[in-house]
């Protein structure tokens, strides 16, 4: 059964959520964030079935995050490389490790990855800076502002944050 | 038809997905992020079927992400709010919308909100600090280490990552 398409959604989360696609994607992308390229390598390391992998990859090419390179013509065999879209999503899958991590979202209580300085080996983290100034903002300085883009659906959105209980980087206010 | 689960794969990113759920889910997170809590403001603003949404909502709540409350006795009536484990995912959040406007994912070639700081109103973006010194460390400085919790998978895809030609940011350096 196809999901119901976000592509209506004017909003920067859903339609980006619409161009990767399911969970399944998600996973292909990190796989290949660390150099995984090839069909095989990326089947057995999913554990995924081949109509399912070649259904998401034919749509993460369409969504221009990845593109296909042949490599072998008899038999014919092809390469996926990350485009500098797909590459871009870094952020999000460092936020994702970042919470599941934090969180123990795989229940182990054992984090798999550590994400270090290469000189220094330190650990780092994702954070919010002020992009003309560079210096890092508090989580708590952050304000959503209805862009030229708006539509009714954010200028709603933004209408729900503006209540003084809410905090705009989720729901209530030291809740 | 239910999604294979990914609840034996030991990655942050693939327990963090599995905790969330699919698409519907990061937007019903986004619009309570926003201060949305009451199931009827959920569905309009969401354009989802009631039976997609309760599921939606019993899986957050089941993943610890949200919280119901009853604050109407008859008829029965819930509000949602965020825990604290779902209101972290706010940077995730952030990650998927700077990346969504950077590559105009909905096509429109507009920006619907900006996330400005609240005093000096400029423009804020997700950056790699430092944990330790709190100092802004450039994209090219990471490195991903086998951690205690690493398992056959994670040495698996730190291998690729060992390929010279791979950038851990995703796939072939420079290219």
């Amino acid at each position: 059964m196809k999901s119901k398409s976000f592509s209506g959604m004017k909003c920067s989360i859903a339609s980006a959520l619409e161009l990767i696609g399911d969970r399944w994607s998600f996973l292909i992308i990190r796989d290949m964030s660390f150099g995984v390229r090839r069909y095989d390598d990326l089947r057995q390391g999913l554990g995924i079935s081949p109509a399912t992998l070649a259904a998401k990859l034919k749509h993460l090419e369409a969504s221009g995050l990845i593109t296909r390179h042949r490599y072998e013509e008899r038999p014919p065999r092809d390469e996926y490389r990350l485009s500098d879209k797909g590459r871009d999503l870094w952020k999000v899958l460092f936020a994702l490790r970042e919470w599941g991590d934090r969180w123990d979202a795989n229940g182990s209580g054992d984090v798999t990855i550590d994400m270090v300085d290469q000189e220094t080996g330190g650990p780092l983290k994702l954070a919010i800076v002020d992009e003309t100034s560079g210096l890092i903002v508090s989580p708590d300085k952050i304000a959503l502002r209805a862009a030229g883009g708006a539509d009714a659906s954010t200028h709603r959105l933004l209408g729900f944050a503006k209540r003084p209980d809410v905090d705009v980087r989720g729901d209530v206010a030291g809740a």
